[in-house]
Order: structure tokens, then C-alpha cells, then sequence
């Protein structure tokens, strides 16, 4: 079997070959440059791990591979183009280094690719249903993208609102590409399932974490400033259980930091004053049970795949990885 | 057979029943609207017309015909964001009526439902050409759009350029509707190719048609306001050529119009003046011949077809009409 570090090999040099020898080299460019920054091209990954659970051969479906990831990297080119971001893994988003319109089309171009890859070399007896999840996965994260902006404009999202949302947004994706994986290499309709469901609870666990780590993440491991989830008032898990637990002068003061209007205080010290209060009526703790929730939901439906325990270690020391715990 | 009208108002009625009855409503809401608004509905009605010249049942490829049309409505719907364009059938755009993240989501969601319903009841036998002939003219139609982006900044478009330009943004389209059709009623390869090609051809006659009523339609049938495309110097077939003509006096009086600042001028006196240049140096007859050069060929084309004239009539007239012209 091949481990993770081997894939994340395998999947970065399939991207570095993709040809890109179609024309306008403008539309092609932007797309070329999203896929060349980077990322931990988790999604192709397990995709992989979940085909090489069935076969020897883990490298058998690498359009399908590639498919997920063009795909996922069409959403965060559209989603910082929605979010006005101007930075994406310490690179220029497309928007900002050529422009919106190039933005659009050269994501709406991604989308296309991602299909042409996804049924690119896909056997035939598998291929209706692949395309089918995929779609259905697609309509679901354009699903959560949108009620992620509307609960921008909202101050009543509730935790299941939240959970339901970052599901559609974030977890479907990475329960897609296990399944894809599973289906592809063969694995009986349960098993392909439960991968399925496997992947939606992982990612929920670490859309969670990510939450997380944004408040309490170390700024030299987590990659991005600590705190802008607290300065943009985002409705994360922590935020929307602070706003239902916070009592008198807590709430007051929560209430406070959430109107007042940017540039009237030090960016610190409103992180600072958020998190204090976090600490102070357990939101840590919370999302922390919560994050272990979700990561223990995921190893007992990895448990009900019908194959070996050693043969399923290196996928679930992939996911404690990601999660940087141990169950 | 089939004739437009019943296909027309099959389309339509098919269209009107699509559930949307999935959620955010918000997200579906500019979808159901851009849908609502209208159009000629050519390309779903080419499709089932060429479904038709080879299986009686003209309406068993539903699924299809609603495809193509979601898919073209969704080019319409970033196009015109694109272009910063308010009003497209007499109706606000999507980011005026909403907003631009309104337009790019509902878009991107747009282009995933065209996948859905491409896949949707499509025969096993069928479904991988279908599809790669989808993918592959959903590439195209993105770079006919980023080359007619690129156009717009540059004076020295050659009349190849602008052919080839239209034939991905707007001919492919009408082809890959007719050669699906075909392919899905069983036609021969060859046959398909042809349907293709005369799609193509029919394509181009119809988008320098566009140009040419631009400049010279009557306001009340055209449906737009006249010498859009000359106030916005728009490098079409017709302007492309005058550069390419005009000497002496008439270039440097084009040249001015096209140097002239918006708000310098009455729209009417440019319309006027450019117009009359067209009429002197011949621009008018050059694009008509164009015209009908192409759609003679395609009228060629047509007769490659391996069936009697009699079963192809239909369709031709349809040709006829969307060009208003007898061959």
C-alpha cells in the first residue's frame, strides 16, 4: 500500500504535468497558476488511499485524482473571488493578479476540466454513478457557499445550522472523493457508504478544527494570522455557542465587540478580549469535545469497512494526521 | 414530425415543470428567473429537430434539450456580468436584480445542473460521446468568450480571428445541440459530423446576422436598440472590414468616430456616420455576402445527410427562418 507522503508525490507530479496546451494561453494561466500554489491536495489523496484499499495499484485512477482536485481549487478561486480575498496561501487570489472577469471564466473553465477529468479513463460500469455524486456533490457545496454568505447577513444561525452548512461546504467533498475511491476500486455498496460517511464526519471534524485553530492555532503551524474569524465576527461553531451561553456582563461585553465598527480598536486586543471570554464560559472545551466527536463518529464508520484493521491503519493515520490527535 | 412551434412550446412547458425544490431558495431563485424570461430556445429545439430526423418521438431526449438550454442561459448569465450588462431581454440581469455573488454562485450552480441533466436518462451506449462533446464545447465556448474579452483591447483583429472567435463563442454550441440529437436518435457517424458541421456553419451565418441587423435591422423586430455595437466600437466582421478598406478621408473620419469620447457626441450623429461610411465602402454587401456564404454552406452541408430530402425539410426551414432569408 502506499502512504500518504507517496500519493501527495504522485498527485503533485500529475498536476505539474498537466498539458495546458489549449488556447487562449490567457484563460489557461490563471488555472495553471491556482494549481501550481500548493495546498495538501487531501482530496486526491484519500481518493487514492480509499482506491488503494481495494487494489495494489493505487495510481490507476489519476484523472479522477486530478478531477477532484481542479475542482476543489475552481471553488476556493470562486469562493475568494465572493469573499474578496485578497490572499490565498501567501499567494495573490486570481482576482486581485489578473482580474474578476478572469476570475470567472477561468473558474468557470475549472469546473469544465474537473468534469473532463473526472470521466477522463472511468470505466464504463462505474461511470454513471460517479458522475451522478460528483454532481450531487457540486450542487451541495454551491448549496453551502450560499448559506454561508446568507448567514453573514444573519445573527440567529444555530449550531445545527452551522454543522449543516459546513457539512455541505467542506465535508461532502472529501466523503465524495473517498467514495469515488471506494467505487472505483471495487468496494461493495456498504463499504463505499461507509467511506462515504467516514469522510463526512471527518470533515466535519476538521472544518471544526480549523475553526478552531483560527482562535487557538499556533501562528508558525496554522499558516494564516490567528484571530481573523473573531475580527470579521464570523459565525463559527464557537462564535454562535458563545452568543447562547454568554450571560450578563459576558454577553454585554461579547455583544459590544460584535458592533463596534472596524478601526475604532486594536485588531489584538478585540482577539484578545473575545478569546478571554471564550475561555471563560468553555466555548474551548466545547469545540474541543466537539472536534473529538466527530473524529471518534469517523473511526467507528471506519470500523464497520469490511476489511482488515491493518489494511485500513494508513487511512486512519491520515486522518489522525490531519487532525494532529490520536484516538 | 415535428415542427418548430410544437418543439418550441414543448421546451418551454418542460422547462416551466423543472421542481426546484431543492434549497437555499435564494440560490435557485436567479435560476428559475433566467429561465423564466424567455429566448428563442434554438439550441433545444436543433437538438430535438435532429433527434427527430431519425426517431419519430421527437421528445424522448428531454433531459438533453433542458441541458443545453440551462447551459447557454448560464453563458448568458457571466457573460453579461462579464460585460456589466443591466438588461438582457427586456429584464434586469441577475447581479443587478441581485448581486454579483448572486450571479457568479447561481452561475456555477447553473453549469453543474447542465451536467446533471446532459447525464440524465442518457443511453449507456451514448452517454461517454455525449458527454466528452459537451465537455469539449463547454472548453470552447470559454475561450471563444476570453478571446472576444481579449478583442476588445486590441485594433489589429484580423477577420480570421473574428470568424474563429464566433465560432467558439456562438457556432460550436449550435452544433454540439445538432450532433447530440443525432447521436442520441442514432444517426451514422457520418451523419452526426455533418449535423455537426452544418451547425457550425448555421452558427456563423447566424452571429454575423446579429452584427449585420445591429447596424442595419429594424428597431421593432430586432428587439434592441440599433448601432449598439457601432457606439461601443465593437470590432465585428463589419468594423473589422472598414478598417481593413477605408482610405484617405474615410479612414481618418473612422478613425475619429472610434477615437471619440463617450458623452462628446450625440449617439445618433455616430450611428448615422459610421453607418453611411459602411454604405460607401461597401461594408453593408460584404457582410450580407458573408452571410449568405455561409449559410449556403451550410445548406451543403445539410445535403451530405443521408436521408431524403423530404425528412431534412423541417429543418431547413428552421435554418431559413432564423436567418430570414430563402435559400
Amino acid at each position: 500500500m502506499y502512504n500518504w507522503k507517496e500519493l501527495l508525490d504522485y498527485v503533485n507530479g500529475e498536476l505539474a504535468r498537466l498539458p495546458f496546451d489549449r488556447k487562449p494561453a490567457e484563460l489557461y494561466a490563471p488555472i495553471r497558476y491556482v494549481l501550481s500554489i500548493g495546498g495538501k491536495r487531501i482530496r486526491p489523496v484519500l481518493m487514492l488511499m480509499a482506491y488503494n484499499l481495494y487494489r495494489e495499484d493505487a495510481k490507476g485512477i489519476a484523472s479522477q485524482a486530478l478531477a477532484i482536485e481542479i475542482y476543489h481549487n475552481y471553488t476556493l478561486l470562486h469562493d475568494d473571488l465572493m469573499d474578496h480575498a485578497d490572499m490565498r496561501r501567501g499567494m495573490p487570489t486570481v482576482h486581485k493578479k489578473w482580474d474578476e472577469n478572469a476570475a470567472i471564466l477561468s473558474g468557470d473553465s475549472m469546473l469544465v476540466m474537473a468534469y473532463q477529468y473526472m470521466m477522463k479513463d472511468c470505466p464504463s460500469e462505474h461511470v454513471g454513478e460517479v458522475m451522478r455524486l460528483f454532481t450531487e456533490t457540486a450542487l451541495e457545496i454551491g448549496e453551502g457557499q450560499q448559506y454561508d454568505i446568507e448567514f453573514e447577513g444573519r445573527s440567529d444561525v444555530s449550531e445545527d445550522e452551522y454543522i449543516e452548512m459546513i457539512r455541505l461546504k467542506t465535508s461532502v467533498l472529501l466523503a465524495c472523493a473517498l467514495k469515488i475511491g471506494a467505487v472505483l476500486g471495487g468496494a461493495s455498496r456498504q463499504d463505499a457508504d461507509a467511506l462515504y460517511r467516514f469522510g463526512e464526519s471527518l470533515g466535519l471534524a476538521f472544518q471544526l478544527q480549523d475553526d478552531y485553530l483560527d482562535v487557538y492555532g499556533d501562528p508558525a503551524v496554522f499558516g494564516k494570522k490567528i484571530g481573523g474569524d473573531i475580527l470579521c465576527n464570523k459565525k463559527t461553531y464557537m462564535l454562535i455557542n458563545a452568543l447562547g451561553r454568554a450571560q450578563g456582563e459576558d454577553r454585554t461585553l461579547l455583544k459590544q465587540w460584535l458592533s463596534q465598527k472596524d478601526g475604532t480598536y486594536a485588531a489584538e486586543e478585540k482577539v484578545a478580549a473575545v478569546t478571554a471570554l471564550y475561555n471563560k464560559i468553555g466555548i474551548r472545551e466545547l469545540c474541543d469535545e466537539k472536534i473529538r466527536f466527530y473524529f471518534e463518529k469517523a473511526r467507528r464508520i471506519l470500523g464497520e469497512v469490511s476489511l482488515p484493521e491493518e489494511r485500513k491503519r494508513l487511512l486512519w493515520e491520515m486522518a489522525e494526521s490531519l487532525l494532529g490527535r490520536k484516538s
